[in-house]
């Protein structure tokens, strides 16, 4: 059962910092059919509505090109979600699991993403499918799908390096600085050698 | 070429609203071999060195259940970029697109998104593979990878209701009110006749 904002059997909040490391302006808000959570679907359909996204001022011209891919990716804010919750009770039935292994809006930065399907862009007004949150959900961040975008500036040395699991760092955190070094000079060489690289990497992401 | 913090020919900055619209709480650090973007890859790569995430208390707990997942959505803060670019010139060469169509880390709200490969989680520590980010960047949150997950709560009407062309909303933001209002009362029905539907909804995401 979908959660208002109330605490459950086996459920643990914390003492939640306060959220000032970084702030946030919302550049736009969803429209859906859904006014509360109790309603909406829990997961996109991509048969559902056409959700409406209207971007402001002085946002839309960065809306320029994005009507290039079919699927973009939705960050929205979750306004109406807690924020302390360590622990989840998502069956109401005494079992908690982490937060971090749910994908539900309460969480220590409640934003969400989605991969939406493009229908069309009219001015400031992105028109998609395949959204779930409620009606006047703030925009956060709008992006061309991972699995789509290949990055139009010219290669950099490390899309190319070999993979070296020396470099992994499992036990270290701290940065293998003598290979950093020499990382910092490979850019140099690799400019002054491949002027004529036009050719966008391949996407390499992980994802299908 | 990366971008420090440089405008370039044809871009465009505007004059970015305050920043104050909600807040962050940074949860974690994530560790990475690479001090600056001049040298990063451009694109994660799954054969890449493994990341170290390190969460902080009091979000550890948090962690529980995730190991359960083979890939995890990473959201951080790409706590370096500017955040007044609406038109960018990827390769400065005189050619501009909107920040919305380009996975840049320069936006109005500068969070990273990425897919990683879970190796282990020890503690408050997660590694994964396949992250593309510099050293030491605030993490935001950490979610199972949208298409691994399915929802644990019992399904809602929505879930399941066949589309509905007249729900789209392309040309009218606001909701449609009767409609929700028959929404409202379907989940009370619901429940009162699913008390023994123990199976959770098959995952309708958008990508494969």
């Amino acid at each position: 059962m979908v959660r208002e904002n109330e605490v459950r059997e086996a459920e643990v909040t914390i003492e939640a910092p306060a959220a000032i490391d970084a702030g946030l302006v919302f550049i736009g808000r969803i429209g859906t059919p859904w006014i509360s959570r109790l309603v909406s679907p829990r997961l996109r359909r991509i048969d559902g509505p056409v959700y409406r996204i209207e971007v402001f001022e002085p946002w839309i011209p960065a809306l320029q090109s994005l009507e290039a891919y079919s699927r973009v990716e939705v960050l929205y804010w979750l306004h109406l979600s807690r924020r302390d919750l360590v622990l989840q009770s998502p069956s109401n039935d005494g079992d908690a699991r982490g937060t971090f292994s749910l994908r539900s809006p309460a969480r220590p930065n409640p934003i969400g993403t989605a991969i939406a399907l493009l229908q069309r862009i009219d001015g400031g007004t992105v028109y998609v499918r395949g959204l779930d949150c409620i009606d006047q959900t703030p925009l956060l961040d709008l992006k061309p799908d991972r699995t789509l975008f290949t990055p139009i500036a010219p290669p950099q040395a490390e899309d190319f390096r070999p993979a070296m699991k020396h470099r992994s760092c499992p036990s270290n955190p701290t940065p293998d600085r003598p290979l950093v070094a020499i990382t910092m000079v490979l850019p140099m060489i690799w400019r002054s050698t491949s002027a004529s690289f036009a050719q966008p990497a391949p996407n390499t992401s992980a994802t299908p």
